[in-house]
């Protein structure tokens, strides 16, 4: 795996996946190894066309040399013959859990087998998947013209974490006045002068038309924030620490807890005979005391 | 508040997003008075029109003669004069951090307010937003025509949620295939002859078309599921346990370490230092402990 070997990175990742005390143990063997790749973020709702311009980013990074791990919601493949692309598909699992935990572990082996870039799409919003490319080195946001009546959603959740913002399909109509929405947006946050002012790209990523400046922001990106490159890794961590140590406490009081008595407690709450908040104090008391 | 006073609820919600321990004392009042609500989840990507979508229902509703409290993420607000509607929003808090479970407080204080219907609109995907939408009474999943390129990361997460699925925006290009994509994903499951099968309903929202026959279908659902209602809550309280757990039990081991502890491992593990596995096992060990 380490040596880059496609199916033995495959099958590191499903262990890791398997969040058994081996994957632990595995993670643990590399993590020395890892902090090498440089993590790509890439966001954005469905029909943005996030997957077609991951596959046309990738395509520019390879042409410049380096070797890429993708980790993509819903991966076309264009990359299949390549050795210097690893794709990990997430759609199998779907988004009912653990997703950001199993991406950050997946992230690692891919940094670990030596990969210069690790591209990690997600969908939409949501707070693990914003965790997820918030702390990534560069993130970048897919916006695409005429989804107007949202905007003020998109506002809220990932406006402010973009590095850089992406409007692709930049020839519809409308293209115009969503860069403009976003430039709007941006003039409201007073910038210092050596601050990094998060860039608008324009892309046609199923032509490639942009991608090539999109990539060249990545590396202007990715120089100007040298400095602060160790700030985002301990928040990265930090998000993951807090998430770890979540499901390994949750899993020690249900371990504490006799067999199927939080379905019992929660059909209490559910006929009100119980209120969740005084619920989890009786939960938490009994089940440390095993 | 329980009096239904907008103010009141108002500062009632406002109280359960604090977060304080006054926050877990007046769930635990009102606690008992909650359960009488149908809560409504609606969920679609961003450019769906929900917003739209969730007025023309509230004004459906409205008709009805039943009360409602919408917690939005967008709310646009036709119902400013209308005393038996309560708007709250969600997007000043944007998405990064507890939504679910002070969404979940806040149609608890709606519930308990007297509002007879509780509708739930979230963006996209996300485990939170699933959560909340899946273990609402009814769930509606809101598709638009010409999304196609992400249909697949749609199905990987929400698809299997809905119970009512809608074609917003029905008189736009590919709404056909969109509703035949969606009957072909149905029939890819086999219905048993008592079971739910989720109808598609096509509307245009922003003119009222097809909303009657949505608020139809959600009648429908109400009374073929009513055997199944107590199921679906204890799930919805299910998961609401374990989230409010993990809390309680995240902020008891931060409680018993050190000050600034948890940043000081977090630059250790970014430095390789030390791996997150055992990172989590040391601050369990230590902070329980304390």
């Amino acid at each position: 795996m380490l040596a880059g070997d496609a199916r033995a990175i495959a099958r590191a990742i499903s262990l890791v996946e398997s969040e058994t005390p081996e994957a632990a143990s595995l993670i643990g063997q590399i993590f020395k190894r890892t902090g090498r790749a440089y993590l790509i973020g890439v966001t954005g709702a469905p029909g943005t066309g996030k997957s077609t311009l991951v596959d046309a980013l990738t395509a520019e990074i390879r042409r410049a040399g380096s070797t890429v791990g993708i980790i993509a919601v819903d991966p076309t493949s264009p990359f299949a013959a390549d050795p210097g692309v690893y794709i990990r598909s997430m759609a199998t699992r779907g988004h009912l859990g653990g997703l950001s935990r199993t991406t950050s572990d997946a992230a690692l082996i891919l940094d670990a087998a030596g990969k210069d870039f690790v591209v990690i799409e997600t969908v939409g919003v949501g707070q693990d998947e914003v965790d997820i490319v918030r702390t990534a080195d560069v993130s970048i946001v897919v916006l695409v013209p005429g989804t107007g009546d949202d905007v003020q959603a998109i506002k809220a959740g990932i406006m402010e974490i973009a590095d850089i913002f992406v409007v692709n399909k930049a020839d519809r109509e409308g293209a115009d006045r969503t860069a403009q929405a976003v430039a709007a947006n941006l003039s409201l946050h007073p910038f210092a002068a050596d601050e990094w002012k998060p860039p608008i790209v324009r892309t046609e990523a199923n032509r490639g038309v942009g991608v090539d400046e999109l990539w060249r922001q990545i590396g202007r990106f990715r120089e100007h924030s040298a400095g602060q490159r160790a700030v985002r890794q301990r928040e990265r961590h930090r998000v993951r620490l807090r998430e770890l140590l979540s499901r390994r406490l949750v899993e020690r009081i249900e371990a504490g807890l006799p067999e199927g008595e939080i379905d019992r407690i929660a059909e209490r709450v559910a006929a009100r005979d119980l209120d969740p908040y005084s619920a989890v104090a009786g939960m938490i008391s009994s089940g440390l005391k095993a």
